[in-house]
């Protein structure tokens, strides 16, 4: 078995240039919801495909019908590990909240650091090129991998992955391993390693309200006429009831209470609710009566409004009544609940609402069930272990508010268990202005799949 | 007294003429708008100052902060008049959706009729053409006027009329007459001469609130922290009762019920609901439950919310939580209702309903208090006398949903009653692609002026 310390002081001395080529891979704007980038999103690709081939990988880039797949192989002795990790970005609006270019990438340092910023920095390009960095530094070192790697890297993680599941089932020989691990996570609290073993699902819907077949003038009109407006506030306004629960009949099937040792083992991480909120400028938690912040984040599910537009927006006033008026709203689904029987559900509660003369026309983005891992495995336990040496620090099994969708398809459509470690922070602001990464998360996360190659080809 | 027979000939006779004399008027492409405009407004007031001037007037073009006010006088024996109309028209964007240069009138043969086609032939150029081409067919006829007239023109009508309220303190012993007369308005359902005896009022306001201190990611703090569109669309949502009543707490004070009597005439009128509702794709009133539209459009106030906006609204989906919310909320207000004191009210109702951690900012968009004409003035059987001669069909006092704040200001600032009487249709698509105005509207509504002069004098 190959020696680890060489690795890791290889890592060490080459931190400046893994830097400048996460860099490159930052200046390429690879925003998948706006098909104005869709060339980007193929010169991301294309940028990995180059990278990977670099190291020894038979790397490929792939057509599907939104974005294109990156697939690479390289042959090793140990088990037959997976990485996934997916190159494209969140928009950048609002662009005048950035404090620099978000694609002009540059290394800040600020009161908490040195930090990495640019759109991607953490989610999820940074994350996905330390593990990179680890296949280089190995290869360079000792000129081999101490397993079997597959890379597999997608560029719709952000909206939505329409071809994702496709893909996989096409490909379902070639991308099966022993084991799928996921770089999209973070650490707990910013200080203790994690591996992530509850995901919650997602549910996404869009909704538009049409009333009057045209915009019309408030004064001719109103009082009389629909306004598509004021029947959305009123039906969404009506989400949650007073305790913070959601409405939508039938919306806590499958939803059990969090068992006592695991309620037991989250308290011990010593969570910091109020700096959490804090952090936001917030002080008192807002969800469901009687439970705590992380409670609610990692194990309780939940309806959001992340978009609502009608009528007039612009500068001034305009006494429309507009003819539409439109909302996009989630679920977070935990546990047992059914994204299709959500979707359903939630549209017929809208429906259930209408008022004569409106009509509600809905459009799906995404449906994707709760995971939970099986933490008996002996790859959690010796992953834990190689985190814990990096670190410093006992490593955590954690929850997450946040949907990876991948992790439960590895599962479903290719029989395999996947584990989630990440080295990001709370406070990397991804899918806001002025996202970041922190060296030390890309420093030590390179070291950390190092060490986690090492532990896994046993 | 001067004979009316040999005016209205000359009108008749004279009609080719008076359409010219309104194209070149038409062809000043004079947007209140657009700055660009502005030296376009400049040279519509002085199209419309030697136009007065050829009628023997003391015409001026006054200069205010914004666009030129017209003011002309002329003696007479009778009791003095004060005519108001706009020579500002509004843009004519979206260009694409007009049949011709909207600055390029023409008489136009439609399946309803003769029409002039242009931006502002009936918003208002045509409109206040109507009362200068009769002063021309009495001048021409007699040699004089029948009444003391002043003409008052501005052209900031359609952007706010920012400088309208202190150019009337400024030259109020100029501006005082009898009686003002508003021609901006039109027949009632096409057909029916009216004099417009109620105005609703106006009050704007733009709402921010705001929650975290930042965008946050929906997967990391979704269940935890405030979403500001949630709570717009809770306390918005509330604006109504299920019975259609505003919830604002004292919105109502100052709103009497219909007297019995005008109740009586408006159900004499005949208004076809059905039709009315069914133009725009409608069929169910959505208002106060138990009334009917036109008793909510002349006599109910109401609150709309004529634009919405917040997270994310692109293609696509962001499982933001966004850090503000917005909307532009109007209040149409009737009778003795107060506008500061709905502002007032409207805030605090909101600022109750915030729950913690978040905050509301207020931007004010305009106050103005319902209209009542007095209708027991001997002037307005006068003229209701003259429409019904002219247009062969009892004239009507008919209500407006609009509002129309210079008929308020002539009271409270110059102390005198306004008559509201024009000659408009609904299909006259003001502010729309393809204005026009009847050829009707034109011919008969200067004949109705005529006769207004003649019985005004007494």
């Amino acid at each position: 078995m190959p020696a680890l310390a060489p690795v890791l002081a290889r890592i060490d001395a080459d931190l400046d240039a893994a830097v400048a080529r996460l860099f490159d891979l930052l200046r390429i704007p690879s925003i998948s919801t706006d098909p104005a980038h869709a060339d980007d999103c193929q010169r991301a690709a294309d940028w990995l495909v180059a990278d990977l081939t670099t190291l020894g990988f038979r790397a490929e880039k792939r057509a599907t019908p939104g974005h294109p797949m990156v697939v690479a192989h390289h042959d090793g002795a140990g088990p037959h590990l997976l990485f996934y990790g997916h190159y494209d970005v969140q928009p950048v609006d609002p662009i005048d909240l950035w404090s620099r270019d978000p694609f002009d990438p540059g290394v800040e340092d600020t009161a908490r650091g040195r930090v990495i910023r640019a759109r991607g920095a953490a989610d999820d390009k940074g994350q996905l090129m330390t593990f990179v960095e680890a296949f280089r530094a190995w290869k360079a070192t000792h000129g081999t991998l101490p397993c079997r790697i597959t890379v597999f890297l997608e560029g719709e993680e952000e909206s939505g992955s329409p071809s994702l599941i496709p893909f996989m089932q096409a490909h379902a020989g070639e991308l099966t391993a022993d084991l799928a691990l996921i770089c999209d996570t973070g650490l707990f609290e910013g200080r203790v390693p994690a591996i992530t073993t509850m995901l919650r699902g997602l549910v996404g819907e869009e909704i538009t309200l049409r009333g009057p077949d045209k915009d019309l003038h408030s004064g001719m009109y109103g009082g009389a006429a629909i306004n598509p407006i004021r029947v959305l506030t009123r039906i969404l306004g009506g989400l949650h009831d007073d305790t913070g629960r959601v409405t939508v009949p039938g919306f806590y099937e499958g939803v059990d209470e969090l068992p006592d040792a695991i309620r037991a083992q989250w308290q011990g991480l010593g969570f910091d609710h109020a700096r959490f909120l804090g952090d936001v400028g917030l002080s008192t938690p807002a969800g469901e009566v009687g439970r705590t912040p992380l409670e609610m984040i990692w194990s309780r599910p939940t309806a959001e409004i992340n978009g609502i537009w009608g009528g007039y927006t612009g500068a001034g006033f305009k006494t429309v009544l507009p003819a539409e008026a439109h909302a996009k709203v989630s679920f977070r689904l935990v546990g047992d609940q059914n994204p299709d029987a959500i979707r359903t559900a939630f549209r017929s509660w809208v429906r259930a609402q209408l008022p004569p003369d409106c009509t509600a026309d809905f459009a799906p983005h995404g449906a994707s069930p709760a995971s939970r891992m099986d933490i008996s495995a002996p790859a959690f336990e010796a992953a834990r272990a190689a985190l814990t040496e990096e670190w410093g620090v006992p490593a955590a099994y954690v929850g997450s508010g946040g949907s990876i969708p991948i992790a439960g398809y590895f599962k479903s459509i290719l029989g395999m268990d996947a584990m989630l470690i990440g080295f990001g922070r709370d406070d990397d602001q991804i899918h806001s202005p002025n996202e970041k990464y922190d060296m030390e998360s890309f420093h030590k996360g390179i070291r950390s799949w190092a060490r986690v190659l090492d532990r896994l080809a046993g």
